[in-house]
């Protein structure tokens, strides 16, 4: 299959491009770095992209920032941010990509397990997250052509523990290369409207 | 207690004015009729109605509206119906009300059954109502001074059945009334961090 990962620079995309590249044909996609840019957030961005990869499997969404910070004090902007970026930006790639993906091909996006085990600081993220995984539901029911579209839901990486550490006490932190399995079971399985909670 | 309805003449703000009305003092408010109004979507409405309130000790919110239509054709622009009005809108009113709610207070927001239950032509709402019962989750956990905030997730209401009940094949339609008693549970109970489905 020739599958975009979109993120591939983030550690859960290089986790993903390493679990797909040796039965592959990888299209790495980054925010600012590379051959291939998007601004997820900004549609046109995302059109032009696709408009440049020609035909393709199977879109990993692995992008997107959400707002953290104490509740008592998050404004309406800083929550948005989460919405145009995290959700947003992951539901332009699928709206953009929707006519051109081929058939039987997949949609894999990210959200996270703040949609269901809140922390301290993360309810941008929670929103978000318990968004994406009612989009992915909804989705799937009125997807033609055979196409899927399926989450991955991760709780805090192994690897983000240094900076996310604080917020997750009592949390396991789980290795990308773990949550890049969910990935591939996304694109390699046949489920749809799937959450996979690796948490 | 002074309790705010937002959403006041709305098929549910009528069943839930007409549940609490004989033991609170209820401050109705509407979109566009009537001594308060609020659009929602616009922070700054928000915050204007509610320095006009002075006290109050509960916020429900049932206004709000998504986008319906096939997801084949969905732009961003119609997804961002529901972001800006069922789910910012209801956010900007959490937002507006926190440090001005009395302690012990309560909100209660209005999601729905497409979250869980998807149905076509529905995306915008599920990812809407998904949304909203994450974002109750997470702000129940760091409310203040006893502040508490849950969600209703009504299934379709036998009242809107004519309009749309063709998208719910084989769901069963609530009365309002019924739905309103979640609101009371909310408001009167204790609990916090919950949704009450009504389906």
């Amino acid at each position: 299959m020739k599958i975009v990962v979109i993120g591939a620079p983030g550690t859960i995309g290089r986790a993903v491009v390493a679990a797909l590249a040796p039965r592959h044909e990888i299209i790495e996609v980054a925010k600012s770095r590379g051959a291939l840019t998007v601004d997820t957030s900004d549609f046109a961005s995302v059109r032009d992209l696709f408009s440049k990869i020609g035909t393709f499997d199977a879109v990993v969404t692995a992008a997107g920032n959400a707002h953290f910070g104490p509740f008592a004090t998050m404004t309406p902007d800083e929550f948005r941010i989460g919405l145009n970026d995290k959700l947003m930006g992951q539901i332009n790639v699928v709206l953009a990509a929707r006519d051109l993906i081929s058939s039987g091909g997949s949609f894999t996006l990210t959200s996270g397990s703040l949609s269901d085990e809140p922390v301290r600081g993360g309810a941008d993220a929670s929103t978000v997250n318990a968004a994406l995984d009612g989009f992915v539901r909804a989705a799937a029911i009125e997807m033609p052509r055979g196409l899927r579209i399926n989450s991955v839901s991760p709780t805090v990486l192994a690897e983000s523990w240094s900076v996310y550490g604080p917020f997750f006490a009592g949390c396991e932190p789980v290795p990308a290369k773990r949550v890049a399995l969910a990935y591939v079971r996304s694109i390699e399985g046949a489920a749809t409207g799937q959450t996979y909670r690796i948490w």
